[in-house]
């Protein structure tokens, strides 16, 4: 079984990027989505898009505190996003996985707006310990990558803090449930520094550079891309509103 | 049989893009896709990417000239997208069309880089004349939308040039086939006023505002978004060069 960890928040294109992501999982077999809102509640557009999906879902949220919340205004960089979404998604994974017998399942963190090819799942499918591949469109690259020497990731192919114990994206990785267990207490942080997520989570589970599994054909294939949809301006909404004494019927969701 | 004409053109979102568009079109039946490359050549980008697609296509190309191109620096509503490349899908349909005896189809302009509700597709597929339907996240407003009276269009709820013959977006409807064999000459062209490309296409069909089908529940459900694919900007890669000798490997196809 896959579980996929997605953190999700409201803005105008949530709607359509949960469509099309939710059509590239419905191609997928044996996968569970673990979908957790960035809310203080469950909003009524991501239930029901949810219970019309056809997929194995379960939905939880849980609000990113003001402290360390993006605000409309900051660069998308200068705080960690979805921190206690996926911290979440991780207690959850784990109590499951202790009240059933575990079958072998694999954990990856699945951001809302990155683009997966079907058969990077097929690749995260049989992780023993933790799966590794290359990550397009991200750090300023076209794409970042582990170093594979023999079979072996010697290192991380990226500009932007190389010396990072795992210098990849949250895309760039899954995990065999098991380690998990193993290791209870592991989880992601808002008390480290930028780009330190995907370290933190790795170390906490024990992981060391020859444990990490190439794959995508040892490293050599883009099967997901770290796009991110622009973000809508409304600059006609209050002028349509002086003209019309009326903008958009908010009652249409978008 | 439902006609999808998609113009795409090279850039680093390409492949991601089209990849998970085909996995929202992999959910629908009775799809062929016309796919235009704005290149002077059929890519291997896009070639490679069709044959293993799963798709029915046909594939075709045709470069914007110079003179009317996009530049990086324009804005991107500067010049219209697409003509040469729509135009040229629609001349390809009416010969094929003409060819063999004519089933029932309806043809439908979908950009790569829009999402789409599988939904969308069997609202279009029972199309008299032209059906029309509400689409998301365009013309800086949260939808623009056909104005339905008791069943029939009476105008456009849109604040830019809302006198256009038919204010709406290119994903905001579809024409049945035997439409484009009764008008041989209708196309699109370079030569109007920006926003004018819906209207010149339907004038040319010989619609009028009576034609038209309200769909989507008389136009109150939004079933497709016009979402923008954020260009990702590769300020490493310059930067990678100058500290290793060399950036990332143009080998990797992103
Ligand atoms: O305030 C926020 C911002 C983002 N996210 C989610 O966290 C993930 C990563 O965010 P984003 O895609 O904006 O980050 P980037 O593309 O910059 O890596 C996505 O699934 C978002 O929906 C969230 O839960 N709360
Ligand atoms: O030089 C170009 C720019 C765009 N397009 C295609 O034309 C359509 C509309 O372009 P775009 O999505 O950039 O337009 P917008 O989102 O601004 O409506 C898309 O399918 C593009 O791939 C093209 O063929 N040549
Ligand atoms: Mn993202
Ligand atoms: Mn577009």
């Amino acid at each position: 079984m896959i579980y996929l960890i997605t953190p999700t928040h409201s803005r105008l294109e949530q709607k359509a990027d949960l469509v099309r992501l939710s059509y590239t999982l419905l191609h997928v077999y044996n996968i569970h989505w673990i979908i957790i809102e960035d809310s203080d509640i469950k909003t009524p557009v991501v239930s029901n898009f949810l219970k019309t999906s056809g997929l194995n879902y379960t939905h939880r949220n849980v609000k990113t505190p003001p402290e360390v919340k993006l605000t409309d205004t900051d660069p998308n960089w200068l705080k960690p996003r979805g921190v206690l979404q996926r911290n979440a998604g991780l207690q959850w994974l784990r109590e499951t996985a202790l009240k059933k017998k575990l079958e072998p399942a694999v954990v990856y963190f699945a951001d809302d707006d990155n683009t997966y090819s079907m058969q990077l799942f097929e690749e995260m499918r049989y992780t023993r310990k933790v799966s590794v591949w290359p990550v397009g469109l991200v750090g300023g690259l076209r794409y970042e990558s582990p170093i594979v020497v023999r079979g072996t990731v010697t290192g991380w192919f990226t500009y932007w803090k190389p010396q990072r114990p795992f210098a990849m994206d949250m895309a760039g990785f899954a995990v065999n449930v098991r380690l998990l267990l193993q290791h209870p207490n592991a989880q992601f942080t808002n008390a480290v520094q930028r780009g330190y997520q995907e370290s933190t989570l790795l170390s906490g589970l024990g992981v060391m550079l020859s444990d990490l599994e190439p794959k995508a054909n040892g490293c050599s294939k883009i099967l997901v891309w770290h796009t991110r949809t622009e973000k809508t301006k409304l600059k006609n909404e209050d002028k349509m509103k002086q003209k019309l004494g009326r903008g958009s019927d908010l009652n249409m969701e978008v």
